[in-house]
């Protein structure tokens, strides 16, 4: 099984951001992490804060069973990269490490959802354990 | 570890609501295999229609480590259950078997997200299981 | 042929309401005079006040031809009615004594409407007489 | 007792648009019946897409007991035909033949029905004879 | 110095609506006192109940030097006649009987208003003398 | 016959004010000419930029057959005039120099209109001439 | 004098919730209190967390002079008991132990308010020695 | 092939109205050119001023192999047209002079677009031999 | 114990007002009778109907225990109040003679409450002595 | 005659998308199509999923006559292409593939439209090719 | 150069405000500061509460080069304020010492901008020494 | 003292664009003389027209004591931005040109705002003198 966890801006800076909401790992060290716990599955990782190439790499990602996708706070404003998850054929998993829900006003939608197999949000980095527990249960 | 799962209304219904979208598993059947999956776990299983019911339960769950609560219909309009959710103690899972956020506008906003922990949205009743991966990871 | 009136909040009050908007008959009195008139009809009857054993009786109405259900108050604010209404099997016709769009602002739409065959608005307690002449009609 | 039926713009095309919907009898066969149903009636039937020649119609109209009206798409934006509707003294029923709640959103509200004394929605050309089956009642 | 009024929707039937509001006089009446009054406008006077003939009309109205314009219930939902109001040269003087700002809502705006002289509200039948006032000072 | 005209704030600034709108004539003399026009009222005026100040004369004013009110910028935004107007016995006519509703979208509602007597707008200071015909005609 | 306590959902975990904001103190504690300090009156007490058992009891205490009624977390979205304090004939005093005000936007509207005598709020447990102290000086 | 042209309110006008956005050709010569231009197409015309007998036309056409559909003010704000740009079978191409989306926010949306087989919106008149180019490519 | 009551525009004029909703009594009149029942409370009153005097007022009102305020119209407005409300040391408790929740939409907010102890509300006259019950029962 | 064709996120991937809605061709394809049948026209071509790509290219793009731009998703969010499209002094054709005013509400606007020379909605890739017709006749 | 500095309601409140966000300097004590830092400028200074002194005091000012405009509490709801800022000719300058953005909603929108030459906000009492220097750059 | 000006979208095309709003001058040329004036700040400058490489140099920017930054179009849409502002730790001074506020309302709000020390908005290139003085005065 091929996965890859797409991040879009900002969660480059995870240990740097606020500490009660995102913790003080880095996105990298947690990555090791999961690739050495879900041994079965070929983990990949992108990153990038720009929301064309997010949209490069999700069409590009097309030899992927899964995508695992945090678009950051492109998840509340991008069209682009809604139609994107919308024409695209791997099944998406969107994950947020905080609880957009309990956040301001403009972050309690997501445009992106609408297209997704399913969300999870707000526990902390396990957020992409889950999804990846989800995804080696299929 | 003591867990509870709390139904909301029409969750008894699973096996006859759309199959596209709920399957055709009753959840009676679905929580004895959690059960037998999660063998760590004390897991205890309430379902009402009545929303007040539903908060006589939460008041009284103060026992368990942890509450996974599927609020079905009330989750978008219960502003009494929110309030039950934020004045007790336990932490809740919020999970839905669909993706509300696919669905009709009026389902796509939960009052209750607020104050939960984290939310797991839209894998069927795979949802409920990761909620558990979740708890027994901690 | 086999048909349930379900009635909710408040039309058990029915004789003492508004008189100019409800009349002065008390609905029990009233289902009397319907049981007389329709007598090729199995007529039965069923009031609650409380939103959640409403659902509960249209969940066990599985064995009825059709149900005529007036929701009262939870006719613009429930969700969890509404969702019941399209999951079950038996067609539903709305109801309503008053001409609800004449009223106050947020008595002027549905939630139910959307699931239900039709609806018969602002004809006094003739709109259960109507929703029955439908049914023997067909 | 004399009755006229009022129909707005494209009712005149009812066999011709979505079958599903409006069924494929056209509205003057289902006159005839209407007319052969209820003897004691005196009916008429007038048609129109103008939505100013139907407030001439309706103006002309004081001679009726009761008018049935389906102001088709002019029911959600006609604050004119709602302006006569509340300046004559006939008393009128609104009727519609598909559950106008369960379509767009801009069809989900009639200026119309604030000043009728009942609505009729969703019964297909059976809406019409619910109309008369209550006026007859009268 | 000619002049025309050009009245709208169900103003032919004043002397038949809500006496509190419009009076008891008929609008023919009360023309025949303006034109003995201003006896030295030319004054002609139109009314239709169709939106498009009164746009017709307001087209032909080019060799007047004014028109007094009361659109009843158009005036809150017109864009075509606003259109018209907008591209005739002949300047457009707005009169309404009753206080529109005193009433529902949706009677609270005028999409005419933007593109006239002025406008006149709420003086009765004085409101037609009030703008021939204006006229003849000029 | 008592008259006053009470101006609100910036309407003291007329003849600095867009000379397109309001002209280049103060307001002082236009009163003066308003006072020789209708020898028969005894007219008196009041101006104030202090939206209280403005209250207090509306208050005092019951010794007046009528109030001529133009409450300039406070018109769109003063509850506690509105509450003036609608407590006093005194008639009031609202004038406005510009025509509102072709302005900024937050000056084309007025919430003095409410409880005003009609309402004079866009006819330049000859808005207030009509007022005062319209008191004469009385 | 007869006077009876609706509390709504939640309010019987007082004791439990923030205690910034509702204090430590249990509501049955409390309501001892009352009594011995308002030995005129015959004072009863009633709590549920469901909506319609609140409805079932108002109906029922139409022997009582008044109501004094905190119907929680429904205050903000039940226009079914809105419905029920219309249609009883006791007039009710609405109570709120907290600045429903100053907390959320969605918990700033109440529904019953509409209906009620007078509204106290935000002066914790006192909100309700004050309308007790209302109702002995009647 | 047989194409109608289905002009709305004031494009009768053209030449007298702003020529900045229309130009100073009437339609009726402009109307000349096409037909020389594309003399493959039976090309007819049709204007109306009135909603409903725009309507008509409409419903009239179905013998056409195109439409194209100039509504006018009635873009905006016609549930009736676009009833029946739904119901009936020829496909229809919309058409705007101006470029409705640069000029006032209630002119930025059409009810009829949702049906129409595509837009084609301010290249002046142009706009409408664009709509034949599409045509004749078929 | 030091308490000022400072009331709003228009409550100078209460006996003269809708007496249905604000009785016949002037304020001043009840303001002795306060004084004589509240012996242990130096009370001090003051009214303006100018937004800043009030505002002046609250800023010197430094030395009182409490200040017991009545905004009148500018409740639902001013954010400059508002701001001197937070501002200020001294406790404020909100007071309103009618219910206002039961009238006009534009009444039903307070910017005020937000920064309030409490708010008593549709009590009549006695609002203000509920007030002061509050106060010398701390 | 020198043109360029700019298309957004999302269109390199035509061919993948939904065939019902974009057909089956790759726009490459149909660009060297294009190239063929418009042989007067220098016609070039840019793709990009990068928002500021975009702009970069429209900046670039001075020595153009004309611009055909598809901005995609981006339609609908960008600020920063509408400021660019407004800035450049090329004249803009807005071409759309698909019906965008048939589908989901938040892609029924388009920032861009209101600063381009026209735009062409609807016609699959034939709103390019009606797009270079209307450049030619020029 | 002359140049006043006009302060809103509460600025004379600076120092017993929110210190976090005010500082704990009286406006007078700062006003001194500015004095001898911009020697070259003749500086004035005009604190009111009253919005009306506040428009008084705007008129007044014509004969200073800048106005430095800090309408506090006024700012967000003074349509008359606005009106008065577009009418003079002086040049003004909007200044808040807090970041307004980052506050409560309604505090988020100046209606005085719009007239100004340009915003200086959130750097403390800084803010109005950048406004002075701005003025003596030019 | 290290700052860097950051400068989004467009920006770079200054002297093309709208001269009364930009005036005529590049921000190169403008740079340069910012730099010689301010002689004791080590003055860095970055533009980009790609939101993300604006995020990427914000999050490099942590060496720099201040960040000016005018994020163009991105202002009122990026959520991205907004966030990488929040998370940094970098004081940043926000920008513009022109006076955004007296713009197309969609521009009149920013998402920046929010997070940055203050805003300077209007002041032409200006506004970045500005706020270099506000550094320099640290």
């Amino acid at each position: 099984m091929k996965v890859i966890i797409i991040n879009g801006p900002n969660l480059n800076l995870l240990e740097y951001r606020n500490i009660d909401v995102y913790g003080d790992v880095s996105f990298e060290d947690y990555y090791l992490i999961l690739k050495s716990t879900f041994t079965t599955i070929t983990l990949d990782y992108y990153q990038s804060n720009i929301e064309g190439e997010l949209i490069n790499k999700l069409q590009e990602a097309s030899t992927y069973d899964y995508i695992i996708l945090n678009a950051g706070g492109y998840t509340h404003t991008s069209v682009a990269i809604a139609d994107c998850v919308e024409a695209i054929k791997v099944p998406i998993i969107e994950v947020h490490i905080s609880n957009i829900y309990s956040r301001d006003e403009f972050r309690r939608k997501s445009l992106i959802s609408l297209y997704c197999l399913g969300c999870i949000v707000g526990f902390g980095l396990n957020s992409y354990k889950l999804a990846l527990e989800h995804i080696i249960s299929k």
